[in-house]
């Protein structure tokens, strides 16, 4: 039996995501991201297309190299204003019984005792239904509104990541037994068996903690842990600690070469290749017809905007898109940022490229898979991607919303399950074991967190 | 026309709050306080009663004076586990229209720069419905938590609190023009017109940022403020920043005094006196009959922990009640924290006060009005708290959960609504205009955060 395909709905708590302008498309909704009604319209969507999750991108900062400053970035609404993603997930999770909520949080500015009593709430209230995107942040303009000169450099972050999360496993994996928490309603029963329950004390290089998780056990202990390093650090940072991966990539060959170094890391880690599932970024534009979605196609590419788009670039890359000629190729620009993406968008597109090609709304402007057409023809990529490049599944990057994803819902969904290649129902239990069945609902003993536990 | 008495439902993401040990009485739901269904109830059942709020309090760290450590308080769950509350309050605004959310967050461990966000995402996902009960924690265990030798003294935490509040008003009121957000859905047009957005700069004592909110303004701005300061400086604090006040007082004299008190340091910092409402702590069990009431309180008070209260009392205080003998007064105890409750509550009680008076279930141990009794019962003596103390209003302690509040909807609501001392509908608008009716969502002129109002 060939694999199920797995499925993130890939969003944010701001005007626009992935794809700069769609706000602007007179059916887009994205205005209303600061309406609870919006976000629990997207999970029941996304849990009646039996996704796995809702996976929420967070910018803490906000991207001013394109032109010097914020201007552009504020003006088109690329990603900002960015709100805090977490607060959306209990009303979604109320309206819901099995999705999944994938929650980015840059550890940065973070005290794992503090956020490690949050993910323990949200993962109570939605009844082991929480997911932690590691990231570490990179953007100055965060480091100043926190008081700091600059962000940590690239290969710190990491280290402080390592600090972090081992301080984070001790307090979710460490501090509790699995017995102490006891609830005996007799008189003088106990809540808790005191004598369960330990102090952890982690004296590392960035983070030090003298206590217990004032939060109890939750169903899953550790959220689910999602990262999406795509340097030479992250590979390995994900390889060891995450147990789903969101990855870009421009071409099959270079995903499944992606795929293959995240697995080895795991495996070099001491934990088995599948202990990680991989999700590709994708776009996808579905309509009844191979012509309904070429046509839809061109409607959106009228929203697409090219300075959000390269707002969004300039801010990834650290380059001022604004000072570049539109229609230079981009191989000559000395960046180690940018050099990898555009030696693999010109290898894809089979022509040099140039900072116009970044915005648009195809296959070249595309982070990842773009895929348009019918039922059957966004089923065959999908597939396609999927057995040829060793990966799960894919985060469906928001476009005008709801109706993309809608559509998908409606006509992906149901393909894909009559050629066998996708769920036809949840699999019980918490967000860990629906996404590995049989394993229980706390990180598996390979897991450099399980060394961690209580015993 | 004699003023309505206001309400506040007051919980905590906890297993029990104010009176512990009732989550052993058999018809109590405390134990569900880890699923979103018992806190849409709660919400839903207070706005059927026309409640302003449901006051989350919140205690980061844990009380470990008595025995010396955590061991009773875990036992008896004594405020403890203690969860993260503003996890709890979208699944609740997403289940209702009117009701506000205070929710307590310690200002001691947070950065204003990211708290900003998080309460100005907060007050749009509720529609403007967001209350922040300022407080700045005390407790030595949450210090030693975040890797810190012990809690700040307290004239220095209400140090840091106004440099916190005054980089917080800068990012709510400051940073952001009101008519900054277009949403132009013209091609080109503006989702943000940069020009009416700008830096704040912050450097003060405690906090430093420099950057713009990142959450576009939200319909309050600043969240509605709730205070608890108890001491000088703390009813100081209240007065020039608070508009609602969370009291506790043992006798009408006492609670009509702090009441003055707070209200001539609003005046005193420019304010009106009236720009402060002012919530009375009160527990308060009813039932059809008196007698039937009585015999409730008797029920009750064979499920109130001894124990479970010393903790909370030697936690406030920082007195080990374990080590006192529970028969011997308490007047000969050396304790600034201890003395004015003790010499309140011997005024109230006519007789010396000790250890094992403090965990009655009582007018004694309770720790401001004590009602028992009928509806009308109820009535009339909320009613004489109200018109002999001017507060405004009450916070209500949760006792069993939810028949206490059901009860207190169905019964005593409709009573003082007889009366003429109840609201029959919610004023329209935000939670601040639902308070202030006619005075806009704002913060008025008159409050200091004003002052750094975008020009």
């Amino acid at each position: 039996m060939s694999k199920h395909i797995r499925l993130n709905a890939f969003h944010m708590n701001a005007p626009s995501h992935s794809w700069a302008g769609f706000w602007r498309h007179p059916r887009d909704r994205s205005v209303d991201h600061n309406r609870l009604d919006y976000w629990v319209d997207l999970a029941v969507t996304a849990e009646r297309g039996l996704f796995d999750g809702v996976f929420l991108a967070d910018v803490f900062g906000i991207y001013d190299i394109y032109g010097g400053d914020a201007g552009a970035t504020l003006h088109e609404g690329s990603q900002s204003p960015s709100h805090d993603p977490i607060l959306t997930v209990p009303a979604m999770a109320h309206a819901t019984t099995h999705i999944g909520f994938g929650v980015t949080a840059n550890l940065t500015y973070e005290h794992p005792y503090q956020f490690a009593r949050r993910f323990s709430t949200l993962d109570h209230l939605t009844q082991g239904r929480a997911g932690w995107n590691v990231v570490t942040g990179y953007l100055d303009s965060a480091a100043r509104g926190m008081g700091l000169a600059k962000a940590r450099e690239h290969d710190e972050r990491y280290a402080a990541g390592e600090d972090f999360l081992q301080a984070a496993y001790k307090l979710w994996e460490g501090s509790w037994s699995g017995s102490a928490v006891i609830r005996d309603r007799r008189p003088r029963g106990a809540y808790i068996d005191p004598a369960q329950v330990r102090k952890v004390v982690h004296e590392g290089p960035y983070y030090r903690v003298e206590g217990f998780n004032l939060a109890e056990p939750s169903p899953q202990r550790t959220p689910l842990l999602y990262q999406a390093g795509a340097s030479g650090r992250g590979k390995a940072f994900a390889g060891t600690h995450a147990e789903c991966v969101f990855l870009e990539g421009q071409t099959p060959a270079i995903v499944a070469q992606a795929a293959r170094d995240i697995r080895q890391h795991a495996v070099d880690a001491g934990r088995r290749a599948d202990d990680v599932l991989l999700y590709l970024g994708a776009t996808v534009l579905v309509a009844p017809t191979s012509a309904e979605a070429r046509a839809l196609q061109e409607e959106y590419a009228r929203y697409v905007d090219p300075v959000g788009q390269l707002v969004l670039v300039s801010g990834w890359t650290g380059i001022d898109f604004s000072r570049l000629d539109p229609d230079e190729p981009l191989q000559f620009v000395k960046s180690n940022a940018l050099q990898s993406t555009v030696e693999n968008l010109t290898k894809r597109a089979g022509r040099p490229i140039t900072p116009r090609d970044m915005a648009r709304f195809d296959q070249i402007g595309g982070r990842g898979p773009f895929i348009v057409g019918s039922p059957v023809e966004v089923a065959d990529q999908l597939i396609e991607w999927v057995d040829q490049t060793g990966v799960d599944g894919f985060n469906l990057r928001r476009l005008v919303v709801p109706e993309s994803l809608t559509s998908f819902v409606d006509l992906v969904v149901p393909e894909l399950q009559s050629r066998g290649r996708y769920a036809t129902q949840y699999a019980p239990g918490t967000l860990r074991e629906k996404l590995f069945p049989g394993r229980g609902p706390h990180l598996p003993a390979s897991h450099p967190g399980a060394r961690y536990r209580y015993a």
